[in-house]
């Protein structure tokens, strides 16, 4: 990245730091061998990818031996949510929040193809637990899906409320963590956790699972007990937990300081008309903020602000294809015509900030200008 | 790897060439951001990953958009095979030969799973031509799977024959290249086809799938066009890329001298009491080899050899718990107790070859006190 950049949008994949990429190359040196096998080579990189697992089971207070790699966490959610509703047999239905991302919900559908249940959520974005808890109560749920946090609107779940309803009515509950593990303490109450690398800084092409103890999973796959078959890459096992661990050494600093900028931001655009910012505005994740245009398509903003040196994200996804309007923010009731996400990587400045609110109205008003649209 | 060893288990996993580790660390400098966003750091990172398919898809002679990253080769067969599957509705069948890989196997019964129809071989590993024609005349055979060439016994299929019969018959052939590509030239004739870039020098943690104009498929799965869901690892394509084009450069020299090292290691174990050297001599991969000891266990002697410096593979599998007899031994008809699987690596020297050749014979007579077992 030139230093004359700066870079917004870092939800999901983010520079990687010294430390992780040092971890990658002396995987790539002392980790090559597939774990897999038995002579010494193996065991190298056996012993690596064993490392990194208990080191991320440390800061997700999970077994070591119940964390698992895999090749994304949208094979995470396969292998899961397949594996766990194949344990459930007698029960059909999958409960999801609204606002769960499309691997999460992907993964139900193909497991659950006529019985996913959508649980509504309020305007800033928390699941209805009254929702949850009377469909649980029917007595059909296989699992429920209820994210830790949203990766869009930033929002945090009561995570343990959500529990307690679940657990109680002896329903697995898989937590997707992907948007907030690196950021935040790991969230403590759920049956099986999805984390994503690439989101705190490590490498991409990988993924984090974790089970309890009691969670039962039946392979739907014919594979057995193995969450990546064909194998992890070895150094990027490795760079995934040296590169949390480095978050998680950094956890309260980071997150006060990107929290305020964040604060900063969200005041500035509430002032701009025909601007909404949503999401909960307390209980949110540190590094995450997503604003909505009522009357402004968000593609040529984005394009604008790229061109003037700042990367920022669409709301709705991952995708330069899907610049149409996000399932999250119908979710929460945001009438919208352009989003921008932003996402704060450890390495933005104040001097960021200023630059990205110093830009952005001349940049609103040539849009509103070109397209003739301010109402 | 300390000099002093000999890393004689090169199928699936190597060490990295010098370029593509070089690659790779560009790869992430320059390839961290997500390929799918709109921002100048995202089409830095895209424009990496297609460089990266056409250099595959020029050495594949594949149409560079028809070359898609997978996480794993696994992975690939899982939703090429599940896809393709999907498209020829009214047809049930899916025909295998009995030396395909796990991977291919298993996502054939995934798809199919009361109608895979396995393939005899004969004693080379050779699918059985006419098993094939009878077979696909059936008319309910939706795919066909046939290797390029096997894993563990080195034979190439006779793929232009195999290729004949399926074209004819309207049944789509995929070509399971993984052990071949980066050893010899791509095979001619496919449908779709997968490949490893592990097993010929390039990372791990990734797949690499091409396929025909007209090939048809269907998304298994609700993500729709995407192999990779979740996203490829930029700096691992860019990785497997170079290697391969490493490879490329200098396939006609590695191949002449590996497979002259093999066939002095051929002639030299053939001589040995109760050892059975399998696959066609011929026709098969310059660097991979699997004798079989009739009455010794494979375990013990990969052990002793390990300890005494030298890595080699078991026949049957990547795996430290699968020494059962492997499958494609079964089906080739040797019987076997213990198996011992060669893969050369190019970094590999005639000196090697020596110290392996001069060290075998003690080892198995040591292995053969210890049981007891000499017949």
């Amino acid at each position: 990245m030139s230093v004359s950049r700066v870079f917004l949008d870092a939800s999901g994949s983010a520079p990687m730091s010294r430390r992780a990429i040092d971890a990658l190359q002396a995987g790539i040196a002392d980790g090559w061998a597939d774990p897999a096998r038995i002579h010494a080579e193996s065991r190298k990189a056996r012993a690596l990818v064993d490392g990194a697992r208990e080191a991320i089971a440390e800061i997700l207070d999970a077994r070591p031996e119940l964390v698992h790699f895999t090749t994304s966490p949208h094979h995470a959610f396969e292998r899961l949510v397949g594996g766990m509703y194949k344990a459930r047999r007698g029960f059909e239905g999958i409960a999801v929040s609204a606002v769960e991302r499309d691997a999460a919900v992907y993964a139900a559908a193909f497991a659950a193809p006529h019985a996913v249940d959508v649980l509504p959520v309020n305007e800033y974005g928390h699941v209805d637990l009254d929702a949850l808890q009377s469909t649980v109560a029917g007595g059909h749920t296989a699992l429920a899906l209820v994210q830790h946090a949203n990766q869009e609107i930033g929002t945090i779940q009561y995570n343990d409320d959500v529990y307690a309803i679940t657990h109680a009515a002896g329903v697995p509950l898989i937590v997707d963590a992907t948007a907030s593990i690196g950021h935040i303490p790991a969230p403590g109450s759920w049956d099986a956790l999805v984390a994503h690398p690439a989101d705190w800084g490590g490498p991409g092409g990988i993924g984090v699972l974790a089970l309890r103890a009691h969670t039962r999973w039946l392979p739907a796959w014919p594979e057995g007990d193995d969450w990546a078959p064909g194998g992890v890459n070895v150094p990027l096992a490795l760079a995934s937990a040296v590169a949390l661990q480095e978050r998680a050494d950094t956890h309260a600093d980071n997150a006060d300081r990107l929290s305020g900028y964040i604060d900063r931001i969200r005041a500035a655009v509430a002032q701009y008309e025909g601007v909404a910012v949503v999401g909960d505005p307390v209980q949110r994740l540190p590094h995450v903020l997503t604003f909505a245009f009522l009357y402004l398509d968000g593609e040529p903003l984005l394009s604008r602000l790229d061109r003037a040196g700042i990367a920022v994200g669409s709301g709705s996804a991952c995708k330069t294809n899907s610049l149409e309007p996000s399932r999250v923010m119908e979710a929460i009731g945001a009438l919208t015509h352009g989003n921008v996400r932003l996402g704060l990587h450890p390495g933005v400045t104040e001097a960021d900030i200023d630059r990205f609110l110093e830009i952005l109205p001349g940049i609103i008003a040539d849009v509103r200008g070109d397209m003739g649209a301010h109402p």
